[in-house]
């Protein structure tokens, strides 16, 4: 399995991806699903991917051959809108399961995360299928994600509620990706984290390791403060039931 | 869908139901999905479906008949240990799904849980499968779940770890039934819980409504209790992500 985020605040994007691979319990491996796709000046992209790992480097793969051949019709250096970048990578999707799926089937099928900014145009977060369509984040829901997406979700919904700011959003992240990582042993660290500050056209990377001190310290926090919550839940009122009263 | 959940405590048992049935949404219904099952004075049983409604329906015809039938090769009346109770009910289960799954396939299967303590043993909680099997809990993992299990797992894992007494693990139990009914649409009210105390041989069945007034005091107790939590995570460490902190 695979968890992977992304959400969009007033100050810029933040990505999170884990990376965990698994062919069967017995072959686990490491393998980094966030990429930081360089296609000029006035843009910035990043990459997330759940689903086929075959697919998903053949993707890449073509987005690099794209971005160097002259005589490409399309590249991430040449589209004028993010959705037109969506598209694109759909359409590349689309292409390297076809090209598989007659051998593979379905266990071929790769769903990605883009995000980042062209020129002015707003910062933007897409979803983009298997199927080569795609949809994007808005002011309600601000937050994609893909793979193990279930255990995780109340933490991204929460800090949508609050209007949090970039850095707590990081933080929730984070906790939404170890809230995931506890229940599916599929979903694991290092994780991979991309930050981006809109209008900078430059994304800060980092892998935070399992040892790391701030998210073991993270983890410990959350967990005190989600069972000091429980302390102060109202009590079951005498005439719901009689007897737990 | 539909999300049960049971939790064993050290005081008794506590199972909680939603009520929400639908093939497609356009047709949805409320069905009753936690069944107290009557069959004798040293014996308690609650029953708690997921699946196919019309196995559920069926399976729980042929308890009925079995407790009256008194030519019945074995029936609730008669096992004498829960285990025997769950391997009943798993032949029963069993049974009808080979009747039906000819016609309707997979889509006839069911997943039950069933709880209550016989005589002096220690009460119990067990999940039978369609294949008639089960699983039961333990002192390390006290609860179980049958359907859209994985929103509201995180509460219960939080409850075992606070080791709470009966009457906060029913709040732990309504709010995860919450979280999950707000991720899920097909999880929903009204809720049907039953409260059962060691040695009394009586389950307290209560309907809880969607407009129930202490329903909605907790979820925003728990919601305005998780923003607050927020606000005391850890800053993130400069060393980390310089420009974040």
């Amino acid at each position: 399995v695979t968890y992977c985020l992304a959400m969009r605040l007033d100050a810029g994007l933040i990505f999170l991806s884990d990376t965990r691979t698994n062919a069967g319990v017995d072959n686990v491996g490491t393998y980094r699903k966030l990429h930081v796709l360089h296609a000029g000046d006035d843009r910035t992209f990043v990459l997330q991917s759940a689903g086929s790992l075959a697919t998903t480097h053949e993707v890449l793969s073509r987005i690099d051959r794209d971005l160097t051949d002259p005589g490409a019709r399309q590249s991430l250096a040449t589209v004028q809108h993010l959705f037109e970048a969506a598209l694109y990578l759909g359409r590349l999707n689309k292409e390297v399961y076809a090209e598989h799926a007659p051998t593979v089937g379905l266990g071929a099928a790769a769903t990605f995360i883009l995000g980042g900014q062209i020129r002015h145009e707003r910062p933007n977060i897409l979803l983009v299928y298997p199927e080569g369509n795609y949809i994007r984040v808005s002011d309600t829901v601000p937050f994609l994600q893909i793979g193990e997406t279930k255990y995780g979700k109340f933490l991204l919904e929460l800090a949508v509620r609050a209007h949090v700011d970039l850095e707590t959003a990081a933080k929730i992240a984070l906790g939404s990706m170890l809230s995931t990582a506890h229940a599916n042993l599929a979903v694991g660290p290092p994780y991979d984290a991309g930050l981006y500050r809109n209008g900078t056209f430059e994304v800060r990377e980092l892998r935070i390791e399992e040892d790391n001190a701030y998210l073991r310290q993270l983890n410990e926090v959350w967990i005190d403060q989600l069972l000091d919550s429980i302390s102060h839940l109202p009590p079951i009122p005498a005439d719901l039931v009689e007897e737990f009263s």
